[in-house]
């Protein structure tokens, strides 16, 4: 709708842009739902009937089309498939192994700009989640419209609460840019707060949360690599220029492995900020990165007069004066007696049992597993 | 070694000793692990490496020899033949429907009778926890002593604290019986307590716990019986008579499912007692019916600096500031994350998640599976 009120060369923006969807990390504090072998972003964590992957791609796609990219590891590629059956093979890079945001979004501008040197490229996680979706797509036209004149352009969020595991952004003066009224430039990027820092940046009102989403001129990302990780950067044009050619498979074998892993925050985003070079559009709707077990429970309403959520098609679940969440991944009857706050997530070969206090703790259960040789699990 | 110490005619008396161990109830209090099909008794609560019901025979063994018959329901025919390889078809009484405890009991007295009207029985049930066993041998021996003289002899178990979950058993004056010196009439048998009660009990001194056990000659348990429940006692007397012939099969099958259902308590020990045919020796061993996961709990040491009691072979467990039971019947992993006195029972079709202080509650969750109609899981 937005778009209809957007001039010609507007326009000529919209059609430079190129969704890039990176579908990395395993969710650890989401074990043992989430799984190196079944991440995050492979589930249907909101009860929505979409796994986390496809509300990405059909987010994307009134502003895209089918120019949406996938990076994700050559594990997840069935999967990836199976959930985007319309992805064409050239929209689906493999990393070999992973290397981290820098090089799996690198690779992907790198690409983008062998095949389209004037590519806007926006990147969006594979596994938040965003609501309303038109609101959403209203920002990232500002976005789009923004990174047409030059700018790296983050989306901000707006913080409900002193969060402490979230980046924040600070928002500058305000920009002058035709369809982009809120556009602002961005100050600097500062790393996650301490609670009473992060109580500070809350009542100052100029801070945001950092949710990793950037809309960017394919050239401009590729500018700010180059000057900050030569070597990533060396690395990743000389795999986009085999990408496309026989010697993809060649080339990746020999280049990948020695690339160095870094977050694209470090390599590019807190730089070009330094140097001016980023800008801001604030995102007014709900955001959630689904961090944990807590957050699922925010995330699936609980059935009417019970504060217990279940998830699970086909769960059967029994419960007397128990709440919390139950993610049941099998068909086995669960029974909860008596228990508040709970968290369990039963799986064929795991079993979870937790309170939503502790829910950020699954990481450690996750390195104990490994450390002790339980990878069958992981 | 005590038996040394008695004359000739004790020694009658012992030689007239079969032990009978009633071997029903599903332990819906004990629900994922207990099951109609593998009840309590099938399963080793203790983490001894015995069966409760192994436990019970070998408790015997020493005082019936190979004189022990297990009344059981034909479901678990194979299971108690696997437990109890050693026992004869005559020593294994099935019921082909359940009816009770005094049907149960009776059938065995009926055909113990049938076959030796002299034999004193000791009944006991298949899924109490008792130790040390030398003090339990002891008391039944002064029992078996006191039954010869003509009483039907409860053990009494002496109270640890004012619980409402057992009926208590009130002593009378002392007996003058040779070789039994703590043997006393039994006054009366008195219904399970309120609190308030349960502690007037344990300070008046003479209140013990019903644990269900008895010592008596079968003719005198029969005459009873016909007494108070004329028509069990025919019918069970027309099966006995069948029973070691050709025509068993077809008796049972017309008779067994007109038999009322009724309480051994009802049926025998409360009217004997009246009539003053009661007699009880203290036990002064510690005894369990694990009646529930907290005695579980009770029953299994906890590893050491931990506490979370452990049970199931090969279980997988990792917990971190976790207290209380996990019970694993499945190789699953199972992750437990800042939770105080949870109590978990993981088997491969149903999964129980509820707190010591709510085990007793296991039962209407049974129930409420029941009335939903998920009996695969009962």
């Amino acid at each position: 709708m937005t778009t209809e009120m957007h001039s010609t060369s507007d326009r000529d923006a919209f059609s430079r842009f190129y969704g890039v969807i990176p579908a990395g990390g395993t969710g650890t504090r989401l074990w043992p739902l989430s799984r190196a072998a079944a991440p995050k972003f492979l589930h249907d964590l909101t009860g929505s009937g979409s796994t986390l992957i496809r509300a990405t791609y059909d987010r994307l796609c009134p502003l895209a089309g089918d120019r949406v990219m996938v990076v994700t590891g050559t594990l997840h590629r069935r999967a990836v498939k199976q959930q985007l059956p319309e992805i064409s093979n050239d929209n689906l890079v493999l990393e070999l192994e992973p290397k981290d945001s820098a090089a799996a979004i690198g690779l992907a501008a790198a690409i983008l700009h062998r095949r389209d040197p004037d590519i806007i490229m926006g990147s969006f996680a594979a596994d938040q989640v965003i609501t309303p979706v038109e609101v959403f797509q209203d920002a990232v036209r500002e976005a789009i419209l923004t990174a047409a004149r030059g700018y790296i352009v983050t989306i901000g969020i707006q913080p409900t609460h002193p969060s402490t595991g979230f980046g924040y952004i600070r928002a500058g003066e305000g920009l002058d840019i035709d369809g982009a009224p809120n556009a602002r430039a961005v100050a600097e990027f500062v790393e996650k707060p301490s609670e009473d820092v992060a109580r500070g940046y809350l009542r100052d009102g100029s801070f945001s949360w950092n949710a990793g989403m950037f809309v960017a001129p394919v050239s401009l990302m590729l500018k700010h690599l180059e000057a900050n990780e030569p070597e990533l950067h060396a690395g990743l044009t000389e795999i986009a220029e085999a990408w496309d050619t026989a010697r993809r498979r060649e080339v990746v074998r020999r280049i990948w492995p020695t690339l160095p892993k870094t977050a694209i925050d470090y390599a590019v985003a807190e730089p070009a900020a330094a140097a001016g070079d980023v800008a801001m559009i604030p995102g007014a709707f709900t955001w959630d990165d689904v961090g944990d077990f807590a957050a699922i429970g925010r995330l699936n309403p609980a059935a009417e007069n019970t504060e217990l959520r279940v998830m699970g098609e086909g769960a059967r679940v029994y419960s007397e004066n128990a709440s919390g969440i139950v993610v049941s991944d099998t068909k086995r009857v669960i029974a909860l007696i008596g228990i508040e706050d709970v968290v369990i997530v039963d799986t064929p070969d795991a079993l979870l049992v937790t309170t939503k206090e502790h829910a950020q703790e699954v990481k450690k259960a996750v390195e104990h597993l490994k450390a002790s040789g339980d990878t069958d699990v992981l």
